[in-house]
């Protein structure tokens, strides 16, 4: 860790805190007493944090149209660089006009740098200083990603917010093998950070360090020193307890300047928790997956599953707390009914509840 | 046929002839040159006419939301008596409300009379005068449908229009089996008649006769002099020659007062012709079907299949001619690649553009 040490934080630690002072104009720190209350201003468009962006995998938040994510209130979403790229493919969504217009969203994008499912879908892989090569998943063809190429994606989809490539060790590992892939993480940083950001366009980095508290603070201060936008925080939620994800992720943001975004990377629980310690974006294919399976999230009553017979005759709504348009609209009986009869309006309207619910707990504390 | 002449048309034929004057507070003929115009008024709802209506099969057209639907223009739906008396059953729909406030629908609704699904899903069934025995297609029960049982169902999800059991014969089948079958049916509708009415319910009986232009004359005259709301005319679009259709449609319109609603069954194919014949009202799973399938109708213009690889880098709306949601905020690109991804969406989005073609065709004639 000595070459990290020397080669980032105390050769930069100038340039960091003046940095630190004035990367302020896209995100604005509005209050950071009790819970941090913050405002992105990207490209002419806003959206207040603490936030949670739902998931669009392919493009589309599966069963939810546009103008239904527009009318919950979301103001940036995450869409999957890698999905993007086996299908249809960057050029596609380039030669489009982006994916904004691709997918007809006309709020904020976030996208992943793919790394993730590379690490979690792909069998065969092979990981140096240069980048990744693995197999697609759907068809077996090899594809080699690198720094520059996952950022060229990002481009070419030209995303609001991009993240760099990183290695994420698996849990548990040694201690060797998580400041190995911390120091690859931060070669591949040193490379990102190189590539020309589309106008308007943020990078954000992602710490790793495992679940060592050092390795993780190191690793801020490095991609500080880099010059990133925001940070994304990965490897936690990975099956290491819930305590010790909280351990780390207080050791890591300890380190981060107030006025710098942290995004908590695919941890769809106990975001309060983590929203009370100061992070300030989340994302999660948690919510939509689990409607698509008939099991609605209720404000502070846990969850049910609306195929239970105990429903078919139940005129209330999903949620009597609720004023989304399933809430508003019908009973718990009709839904049981849809999913009963495996109507697909049932996968949509369930969706649009838990959506719902996520968005209004977490905008709840930025009001 | 003595036996039918005599006990419907001679005997009531001035019944008959002083009802068609005065059962038109419900529809109105307001232009019988041309193309006919008309305008249903029940329960406090309108609904020009010609009308084209969704299938809502089991209490949802699918994919499509009731707002979508409204959105669209649709002022009335179709519902399928057998299925939701399958699942959830009429006593659940009826304990909650009935059948537009269980699925949340304003507009109206006819419900048909489950005679198709039993003839078109069972392969066992023994029909006699009473009524229809048969095995349910979810769990091999068997079932007693009755003229007034299928009417006492409809009541109970209190559509705005019910339709009387009927018996349609096989296409081709011998002069006796049609004469048969019509003497059934109107068995059916005498049955029926007798049943009394939800508050502003209306009841339309079967027109059947096989391809006889005599029979099926000789049956809409019974039918009207039993006093039946409207007229569904059923039997045809089952095999036979579309001018075969056309020739028997006619022989069966020509009997029919002007005042009186006709409604083709389950026909979604040449829709104008048959309007410019003089029909009224249209259902189809077509247009819902086959947009599930990726397949597009065009105003004019035929069909495509949206998952057609020229689609790939297509920017263009799924039909210039077209306002509709998914043609506004849409490229066939990015269609394309929903349905090459099997997404949900993709589902969504074409059926509300063949069903808004259907309905902007259907009602270009009447405004
Ligand atoms: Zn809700
Ligand atoms: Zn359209």
């Amino acid at each position: 860790m000595i070459m990290i040490r020397e080669n980032f934080v105390q050769e930069n630690m100038e340039k960091f805190s003046s940095q630190s002072k004035n990367c302020s104009s896209f995100f604005q720190l509005i209050s950071n007493k009790g819970i941090r209350q913050g405002q992105f201003n990207i490209r002419g468009k806003v959206a207040k944090t603490p936030l949670f962006m739902p998931v669009a995998t392919r493009g589309t938040v599966r069963g939810v149209s546009p103008s239904q994510l527009k009318e919950i209130g979301f103001e940036m979403i995450l869409a999957n660089t890698y999905h993007l790229h086996e299908r249809p493919g960057e050029e596609v969504i380039s030669k489009l006009g982006g994916l904004h217009r691709f997918m007809n969203w006309d709020g904020l994008i976030l996208t992943d740098s793919g790394g993730y499912q590379v690490f979690s879908l792909s069998n065969y892989r092979k990981v140096t200083d240069e980048g990744v090569v693995f197999r697609s998943v759907l068809d077996g063809k090899e594809i080699f990603l690198t720094p520059e190429k996952v950022l060229e994606i990002q481009k070419k989809l030209n995303s609001d917010i991009a993240i760099f490539l990183d290695e994420c060790p698996e849990y548990p590992c040694s201690a060797k093998r998580e400041e190995e892939s911390l120091i690859r993480t931060l070669k591949f940083a040193q490379s990102s950070i190189k590539v020309e950001k589309n106008p308007g366009q943020l990078f954000f980095g992602v710490v790793q360090g495992g679940m060592n508290f050092k390795l993780r603070q190191e690793c801020v201060h490095a991609l500080l020193s880099l010059g990133v936008d925001g940070l994304a925080i990965g490897g936690l939620s990975v099956g290491e307890e819930p305590s010790l994800t909280k351990e780390v992720l207080l050791a890591t943001l300890e380190v981060i300047p107030p006025d710098k975004p942290r995004y908590l990377m695919g941890v769809g629980s106990d975001i309060l928790e983590y929203i009370k310690m100061g992070v300030d974006m989340f994302d999660s294919v948690f919510p939509t997956r689990i409607a698509r399976h008939g099991s609605a999230i209720l404000y502070n009553k846990g969850r049910i599953n609306i195929s239970n017979k105990r429903f078919k005759e139940d005129e209330s709504p999903l949620d009597e707390d609720c004023d989304c348009y399933t809430c508003r609209n019908f009973s718990r009986a009709y839904l049981r009914h849809l999913f009963v009869c495996g109507e697909l309006l049932g996968k949509t309207l369930l969706s649009i509840h838990n959506l719902t619910v996520l968005y209004k707990t977490v905008r709840a504390l930025n009001s």
